[in-house]
């Protein structure tokens, strides 16, 4: 490997617990946890988030934006940049995975993204244009065409952190995109239930869901014939939520323009229900 | 069911995560997430985990006190008393166990206890005379053998919060015990993980690391001969510790009164090292 190659991390297996675990190395020092954004809190002045300040962030991976318009200047109305300090980077490391090894470590391989969403240092979500808000999901599903045909990345995980408890340190809206090697633990164990339950009634435990909660109807919170939107059964933390798709679809990355569009309403919402019941509260 | 034994709580099984999930009833308004403290944290003069306000817990189920004195009054060393806002509570409940039912749940049976860790509101556990800091891992001991015993318990948490932000609301030092009706799903992974471990090796996995550790030397912190302490290998938390008897045993409540006077000079160690180097962090 060449040195501006340089791993800036590894993963380790915990053989107990049966999950991986990223050991970094460039972030070590830093005061927040594994998942939250770059810094500590800065304000609007030197977000470099705000349009305008687009070199002072990693270069631009990908971004909606006039056609013709060059990368890393204004205009843009969504813009993709490599976390400032990445758990993951891509590069040429080669490994072998051994069978669930004990002290097992394979190199930090992955990618490690901040989706900025729009140039509007205040607005969340919920108060963006419906348009804006629908390209922020269709970068969601361009972004996961790209990691899933990387074959040595075995999972993408989009997130978002909304509010300084939350793990934002960055008020400016972003969300965070972590795609891995391996498959994190809580997947497989959602791998192997509904494997288990397609192998035992040849149906789908997603759609066997949604079945059960529009028959119940009394944790549905929105519906609107596309996606479904309800309090899960078995929450951990107040005010937790499941969205699915009414059709089954194995992949967020196959639903059409008509899905995301839904998906939207459905955002805006029940993420606007929960900010007027609870007075902005944090999430993730 | 008498009124007076009314559920607290129920359990929910999330097919697809494959855990269960307390659902509580009496907790839900109150600030704090499950597994914190009594209410928000409380100044000493009104503590009622000091000497003199017994009258102020809920009932005393177990203590280390002089021979014929009275249970609810001073004189104690070491005391457990119900949680006030109990997550699970013993009961005449019955029920029978699905087969990992989907939607399924059962009555929120079970134990949650406070271990009142000497009647000194100031000292943290460090600061504790040995004889003391032995009682308590001996009162650790005897509430696992209690839970032990009924069979409808199927494992027993003991865990400590230490400082606010680690989730301590009564500053005044103790522990809590939760015993459950399901084996938690972090327990399952671990048992699937040496059982397999043990079946291709014939060895016991712990036994393996402790080994492991010994020969590579770099990541033990402590090793008396009997407790062994190292950094965890595939630690999620920067200071992570594992800790392990350096002879095979499963079972806490099987150790002897040595192993646990070792063990209070291996936590004590640690615990202090960790305080000088990190100022008094909080820690779970
Ligand atoms: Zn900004
Ligand atoms: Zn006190």
């Amino acid at each position: 490997m060449k040195r501006t190659e340089e791993m800036v991390s590894s993963l380790r297996y915990d053989a107990l617990q049966k999950r991986w675990v990223i050991i970094a190395t460039e972030r070590q020092h830093r005061p927040q946890d594994f998942g939250a954004g770059q810094s500590i809190t800065v304000s609007r002045e030197h977000c470099p988030f705000c349009a305008g300040r687009e070199q002072q962030t990693p270069p631009e991976i990908a971004a909606i934006r006039p056609l013709h318009s060059e990368p890393d200047t204004p205009g843009w109305r969504v813009r993709v940049i490599e976390n400032k300090y990445p758990a993951l980077r891509i590069s040429n490391a080669v490994w072998e995975l051994g069978a669930e090894g004990f002290y097992e470590t394979i190199p930090g391989y992955g990618a490690h993204e901040v989706i900025i969403e729009g140039p509007d240092h205040d607005k969340s979500f919920i108060d963006l244009p419906s348009d804006l808000a629908f390209d922020i999901l269709s970068m969601y599903r361009e972004r996961l065409n790209v990691h899933m045909d990387d074959l040595r990345l075995k999972y993408t995980l989009i997130f978002k952190n909304h509010g300084a408890t939350a793990g934002a340190s960055l008020l400016h809206p972003h969300s965070q995109i972590i795609a891995t090697p391996v498959t994190p633990r809580t997947i497989r164990m959602e791998l192997m239930s509904t494997l288990k339950h397609f192998a035992e009634t040849n149906r789908c435990m997603i759609c066997d869901m949604v079945q059960k909660e529009r028959d119940e109807g009394e944790r549905i919170i929105y519906d609107d014939g596309t996606i479904v939107a309800f309090a899960n059964y078995a929450a951990r933390f107040p005010y937790e939520l499941f969205i699915a798709p009414a059709r089954h679809e194995t992949f967020y990355n196959r639903e059409n323009d008509h899905t995301l569009h839904c998906l939207v309403n459905c955002l805006k919402d029940v993420l606007g229900r929960l900010r007027t019941l609870l007075s902005d509260p944090p999430y993730n």
